[in-house]
Parts: C-alpha cells; sequence; structure tokens
C-alpha cells in the first residue's frame, strides 16, 4: 500500500459517498478528528452534491496524520484513514498570521508584507476574464487579493453571475437551505488558483451589494453559510476571513450581535486560525477593532497619516484597504491619480501600517479592475511593486519614526522636524519619505562615527542612485539654534522635487 | 485762507513743535479730539524726534473736521485747527471691516476678498531691495501683505537691519525708552507704499524671532511700544494689526495676560477698530479666537479643509496665512510644491476661507520671499492670481457647500457625493473644484428648468473653456440607487485630470 504524502500546509482531501436523499446540507452532520502525535484538529465536512461528502485538512505538523469520521449518517461515520506531512515545497511557507504586533508572518518564520488589490467580483465573470485576470496577477506584484464570495450588484456591475451560491428555481428563487456546490468549487479553484501564484485571499464573506438575496439571509442562514464556507476553504493556507465589505452599511438588517457571532463561529470553527478582519464604510465611527476576534484592522480611509494613531489605538496590524483607488469615476473613491495612490502607499508602509490597490479606470465595457478584474490600466502597480522591493529588503516591517502620542520623531536620524515628512525604520534600515514637499537639502542626525549607504530614490521613477551627503562639522546656516538639542551630523542634496526618498542603510 | 482738503479714509496729519528736552517719550502727553458734526474721535499724537509732535487722522466721513489738541505741555494743548473732507479718490474704498460674518468689505461696501502674501522683514532690507519688493508686488495680484514691525532673526535672516526701534549706544544696547523714529519713519513709508498699490498691510507687532531684545521687552515697554504704534500708523486706511506671529513661542515671557491686555489696548486706542487677529505657531491647541478682541481668526495650519469646522467654532472670517509655502528648504512649513501651494489656496477658498501666500526657495544669498521679498521665483502666484479673478466674479464671497455638521453637501448643485472635492457657492455662482481626484464625469443636481453656463477650469493652466454638459432624462448607469433621494439632473464631461474646476452661472 502506497503512503499518501501531502506537503505541509498543503491541502488534504478525502471524499466519499453517503445520504443524497432530502436535504443534506440540512440533515447530515459531518465532521472528523485528525491527529499527529499529541495534536488533534477537529475538521468539520461539507455535503459537494452528488451524495459526494468531503473532508480537508491543511496539516500543520510533519508525521503522520490518522482521522476518524463522525456523522448522523451510519455510512460516514467511523471511517478512518491516514496520510503523511512531508516537508513543505519552495515557495509554501504556511498561513500568514500576525507577526510582531503590527505586522504579519508566514507559519515558517517568513516575513509576510502585504501590498495587496482588490477585485471584488472577479470569480463571476466567466472563465475568459478571470484567466485574464490570473495572467495580470502573475505580472504584477500584489501578494493580497481582497474578493467577495457572493456576486455583486453595483455600478458598472450590472451582469449576472454565471453561477449562483445556492439553487435557484426556474423564476430565479433561491432556496437557501441548499448550497449550490458548482458555485463554492468554482470559488475555491479560484482561491487554489491565486495560492499558485502567492496571492493570499482576503476573503470577504458579506456586502450589501446585492440583488439577490445575499445580503439579507435570516442569522440562521447566515450562520449555516459561514460554518459551509469555513469547512470548505479554511484548509486553504492562503486564506484570510474578512467577515464584511461595509459592515455597517448591513447594521440595519444585520445587527452588531451577529457580526459579533460571526466572528466566534470563526473562532471556533476554523481549525487554523486564519487572520479575521472587518471591513467599515463611513471612515468615522470606527468598528472597535479591539474586540478579541479581530486579529488585525481592516480599515477604509482616504486620511493615511491616521495610522500612527490607529496602531496605538489598536495595538494590531493596520491594513488600509480603501485608501482610495487609482481611476477617474464620479465618486472620490475611485477617483484618484496614480500619484496620489503612491503616494498614499509610501505614506501608510512607512508609518507602520500596509495598504490595499485599486484601480477604477471607467471602461466601455464597465470592466473596472477594482470589482471585476480583467487588465490594469493604471500606473500605480508598478511603484506599489517597487515600494514592495523597499520593504522587502527591510529586516521585519517597517515601524514609524513618529511618535503617535508627542508627535515627536524620537529616532536619531529623523529627529523632531520630520513631523510632515513620514520615516519608517526596521532595525538601522531607515525609508525616509518628503511626501508633498520638494526639500532641497535633508538634514540628519545620524551618529557620525557609523558608517552608511545613503541612497536617493524616486518613488515614481523608481530609481535608486546614490545620494550626495556631507558629514557636518557645525550646524548649516539654516538650522534653527537649538539649545539642548542634539546637532545635526550629516546633510544630504536633494533634488528639489516631491515624493522622494532616502534609504539609509548602516554599513 | 486756503482750506486743506483730505479725501475720506485719507491721511491727515499736522506737526507741532513741543519739548525736546527729557525724554519726550515718556514726559509728554499728546492727543487731539477731532469733531465733525456729531462725530468725535479721539487720537493719539506721537514724538516724531527733534522737537516735532505729530497728530493723524484718517477721516471717516465728510465735512468739516475741527480739532483740538492736550498736552501736558502748554506748547502742545489746546492748539485748535480743521480741515475739510472730501469724497474718496478713485481707487480708495475705505479701511477693510469684517464682513457678512465670514467676509470681508471696505467701508464703502466694496467687497475685499484677502489674496495675501508674506515678506515677514521685507522693511528691514535697504532700500534697492525693498523697491524691488515693491516693483514685484506691482505685477503680482498679491492685496494683503503680512510684516513684522521690527528685524528678524531667523535661518536665512541673519543681516541687520538698516534702522533699529529704539535708540542705541555705541554698544548696540537699546534704550528701550526713547524710540527711533527714523524706523517708524521708514516703516510707515513702506505701509504707504503697500497703501499705494491697493495692498492691505497685515502688520505683525511682536515676533520671537529675535537678537535685540525687541522679542523680551518688559510689559510696561511692550504696551508703550502698541500705544506708539496706533498713534502713528492707525490712520492709515491700509492697517491691519496682526498681535503676533506665532504668540505661543513667546508664551514663556509674554503670558496670555499681556495678550488679553494687547487686545483691550488696541479696541481702546484705533479710533478706526482696523482688523485684529493673533497667529500662532502649535497647530493644535489654538488659540481662543471667540475672543471678543478678534475681528477674525489668523491661523497657521497645512490641513485646510478644516476650514468648514474652524468657520462653526469660530463664526468669524478665517485667514490661514500659512497653509505652508511653496519653496524647497528643509523644513516642511516651506517646502511644498507650486501645484500643493495653489491647490491648498482653492480647498481654503472654495470652502469660504482665504489663504495667504509665501515663497522660500533657496537662494544663494539667502534671499527668501518669505522674509526678505525681492522677486517671485514660484509659480503658484500666477494661479493665486486666477483664482482671485474667479472668486471676485463671485458676488459677496464663496460659502463652503458643505455642511460642517453633518458633512453633507445641501446644495443642490452637489449634493452627497461632494464630500471629498470641493465646493464654494454665492447664490447662483458655484465653483466646484475635483482636488486630488480625476473624474471623467460629474453629476450634478442642478434644476433643469433654469439655464446655466457650465466652464471648465483647468486651475494650473489658467483657463476656462466651455464644459460639455447633457441634461439627464434618467439617472446614468453608475448612479448608486438612490431610493427616496432627488435624480442627479445634468452630467458633464471632464478631462480626467486632477484640480479642475467647474463654474457654474445661472444665467
Amino acid at each position: 500500500m502506497t503512503t499518501l504524502n501531502i506537503e505541509q500546509w498543503g491541502l488534504f482531501e478525502t471524499r466519499f459517498t453517503g445520504p443524497a436523499e432530502g436535504n443534506p446540507f440540512l440533515d447530515v452532520t459531518f465532521s472528523a478528528h485528525f491527529t499527529n502525535g499529541d495534536q488533534t484538529l477537529k475538521v468539520n465536512g461539507f455535503y459537494d452534491g452528488s451524495g459526494t461528502y468531503c473532508i480537508r485538512l491543511m496539516p500543520t505538523a510533519l508525521g503522520t496524520w490518522n482521522y476518524t469520521t463522525h456523522s448522523n449518517a451510519s455510512a460516514l461515520n467511523g471511517l478512518t484513514g491516514s496520510f503523511e506531512c512531508t516537508a513543505p515545497s519552495a515557495g509554501n511557507h504556511g498561513p500568514v498570521y500576525v507577526h510582531n504586533t503590527f505586522h504579519f508572518a508566514h507559519a515558517d518564520g517568513t516575513a509576510y508584507y502585504p501590498f495587496g488589490t482588490t477585485c471584488y467580483a472577479w470569480t463571476h465573470q466567466g472563465d475568459a476574464m478571470e484567466e485574464q485576470t490570473l495572467a495580470t496577477l502573475k505580472e504584477a506584484s500584489f501578494n493580497k487579493m481582497r474578493m467577495c464570495v457572493f456576486p455583486k450588484d453595483y455600478p458598472w456591475n450590472k451582469n449576472e453571475p454565471p453561477l449562483y451560491a445556492y439553487e435557484r428555481d426556474a423564476d430565479g428563487n433561491h432556496d437557501f437551505t441548499r448550497f449550490n456546490p458548482a458555485f463554492f468549487q468554482h470559488f475555491e479553484q479560484r482561491v487554489g488558483d491565486l495560492l499558485k501564484l502567492g496571492i493570499e485571499a482576503d476573503i470577504i464573506i458579506f456586502h450589501p451589494y446585492d440583488r439577490w438575496g445575499y445580503a439579507r439571509m435570516d442569522a440562521d442562514t447566515d450562520f449555516r453559510y459561514l460554518s459551509y464556507l469555513i469547512a470548505r476553504l479554511a484548509a486553504y493556507r492562503n486564506v484570510w476571513w474578512s467577515l464584511a465589505n461595509e459592515y455597517d452599511f448591513m447594521l440595519e438588517y444585520k445587527p452588531m450581535e451577529r457580526w459579533d457571532r460571526f466572528f466566534q463561529i470563526l473562532m471556533a470553527e476554523d481549525p487554523y486560525n486564519h487572520l479575521r478582519a472587518i471591513h467599515q464604510g463611513h471612515p468615522e465611527d470606527m468598528y472597535d477593532h479591539n474586540k478579541p476576534g479581530v486579529t488585525h484592522v481592516c480599515i477604509q480611509h482616504p486620511q493615511v497619516r491616521q495610522v500612527v494613531q490607529w496602531r496605538k489605538q489598536y495595538g494590531k496590524p493596520i491594513v488600509d484597504d480603501e485608501l482610495e483607488y487609482e481611476g477617474n469615476i464620479f465618486y472620490p473613491w475611485g477617483g484618484i491619480s496614480a500619484e496620489e495612490e503612491v503616494h498614499r502607499f509610501w505614506l501608510m508602509v512607512l508609518n507602520g501600517g500596509y495598504a490595499g490597490h485599486g484601480e477604477t479606470y471607467m471602461h466601455p465595457d464597465d470592466v473596472l479592475w477594482w470589482s471585476k478584474g480583467g487588465v490594469l490600466h493604471g500606473e500605480s502597480w508598478k511603484r506599489i511593486a517597487f515600494l514592495r522591493q523597499l520593504v522587502e529588503a527591510a529586516p521585519g516591517g517597517l515601524s514609524p519614526e513618529i511618535d503617535a502620542d508627542s508627535g515627536v520623531f524620537p529616532r536619531p536620524v529623523s529627529q523632531w522636524l520630520w513631523n510632515r515628512y513620514a520615516g519608517g525604520f526596521s532595525g538601522d534600515y531607515h525609508l525616509l519619505y518628503t511626501a508633498e514637499y520638494q526639500p532641497r537639502t535633508l538634514m540628519l542626525w545620524l551618529p557620525q562615527d557609523d558608517s552608511y549607504q545613503f541612497e536617493l530614490i524616486d518613488t515614481w521613477e523608481m530609481t535608486i542612485t546614490p545620494a550626495v551627503v556631507r558629514k557636518l562639522a557645525a550646524p548649516p546656516s539654516y538650522a534653527y539654534p537649538a539649545p539642548g538639542r542634539p546637532e545635526p551630523t550629516y546633510e544630504v542634496d536633494m533634488p528639489g522635487k516631491i515624493r522622494m526618498a532616502l534609504r539609509i542603510t548602516k554599513r
């Protein structure tokens, strides 16, 4: 007998035949215990239609995993099996978790810095466009995708989806007690496609843009849907749970208690504790991201400099997934220039947060990347890839140079003058950004007895060139008299251009 | 006997010989009553050196003005005289006062919209550069100048002034009981030069940038100085009193009570009630501009969109005289691009406030416009002049389309979607600004049965072209479904470029 080998954090799946009569989604319970030495994981299975029942596992440890199934259907109860968990293949670093309070890392310790994009309804556009989206993603440098499970009804999003999440009768009425397995098979295929590209799937479970009834299902239907989703998808290592897009636009019919319950269900039923967040619509009146189920803060806000305060307020990673999109539509949330999009990314990331991209250029066929995917038309995505490279060259994620309480920059590189520029550091790696300012010189307060590499970065042209830097014997004439303050030690020639950066690496 | 004719709001001056011995600045009181029919104005005179005493009046009404002097020196007591106040000449509209809560107008009712600039120490640079500054101002379109009485010691401002405000001994020690009349004669000559150019002099009475002792005079010396300044300058109709630049940087040696007293002295001794304001350094922890002596709010703040809140908070005109300067120095307050400077002006003005310009380009001889004057090197001043034209074409000053409480735009032209653009209206004149957004279309909610002129404005290129506008029979496909909301009535083609504006004039 050959042993089945599954790599660590890979996807083990096994299928059984069971009852097809009645309503298996309601009638049949199905789960399994997986054990490996001291470890036991309880995993819910799911009905996949046509009398097929499925159990999936993402093995979290090397070695032999044995399982036993449990069901109220005798054909599915007490079944056993095993597989061997082998070392992960190259590029498989496991699921992403919170690391070092404000940052993320894969399960194997590899740093993960989210540079995501958004194609809310890309899995509902048919294979041709979906394949085009995947081809685009392969060329771009995004490593997270915000995407809705349910199809979307919204301006520029009026097309019917190829598949529906529930069975429908001839009149288009849904039976919300019967999932449509083909819909979910297709969705998880796309999650798997992203996984192959090294892209985390930030799965939006509920959203208000709806004409089919998915947004306004009752509580029990919502809970059943969420459990089904977990049973199907949790074993994909690239899954992040985003409970909602703009949850607050649904409070009228999904009250806060239900959202709390959703977090509880995720915590109880996802054996791997994938990342959990919730996204809101109104920029003020924030969701209480301090709630324990919330692993990181997903934000929609154009005022990205506030990340310094959000870090302090929540003590969790901050991801501003909607700092507004590059585009040219009427709505300001989808109308900023590529330059502004890149600028906000820099401000966000240097201040110790993360950001999400989107693109909303008007299109003759209403194919806007932010919703349908397709191809990128804009200019920001390349610069975001460039920023990603710079951040990945920093060991362990950037922290802001600015102090949230005092507004002062305590780091010696930047000092008290940097209150309108932005600076992020990681150990002795500093990235300073001039934002909307165009200085001809920068003063620095680095210890002169250390040795550094200084590089000038054009954030738009994506060039990195050696900077001209002078050690100062005395402060330059334009320095404020500063009794009691340390004196600047270096002066850097700058090009007098906005949105430049300086990288300082201690040698 | 010929009658002396002085035009209304012109400057009447008469001189007498009096005591020159002792210290006339301390020893001799000198004032006059001027009467014209029912009106009486009490005016303080001042000692101008060499035994000369001077009284000035800005006549506020037509007709015959008679005066009688009062002094503790018999030679100066009980002197009488008269002059005839005639109609103002063309271009003389009288001093500027607050008008219509948030705006300004001259005494004759002519609207005044401040579009000022800043040359703090321009009167201390010697005649050659001062004349150059005036020549520059003649070509530019600024109608207010922020300027310090005292010379300035600051980065890029290390040159000694040609004149000192007080007598000095050979060692450079000031006698703070003896003003230097030549200093003040020169200063008021420059105020008069501005008057000829139609420029209001926003006179900064105290500032902390000092190495001569002017900033740290004691209370009595401060009070005497302020009274002397009022006696000399109040009769210039283009005077505005700005008690300080960055008063809060002087609180250590000029406590709040002293600032309160300054306002009281201005109110008591300026017969014309010229505008009074105070300027602070820290962007947070605002001065209480609700104090009754404060006629309008002078602010230093880069976040210009807050003007909507400031209007609500203070109920007075808001002038952000330092929304940061166009330039390229190390300090962010002097490092924004021309584009950003113009952008902030637009945001400020369309939201019902006013703004001040400054320029801080590094210069081989340290001649930075913001302090010394000279010539303009930047690109924003032309666009500010262009904006001024657009505002002056609006009847009565712009009010923001946005409501400070709700953040909603209640005007039918803009509606609820304009929360990140900016819009200002005056009656049926609307200026809408796309700010950092680059829409291809705008929806409007104007009544369709009226007739309008629609013009597209490029705020940088300074072009005004007819806009392509369609009446809508039904909302465009990208309109949100809006039950209970009025439907958009017009759609405007836009160029997909940031910082565009639309002007709508009802025909």
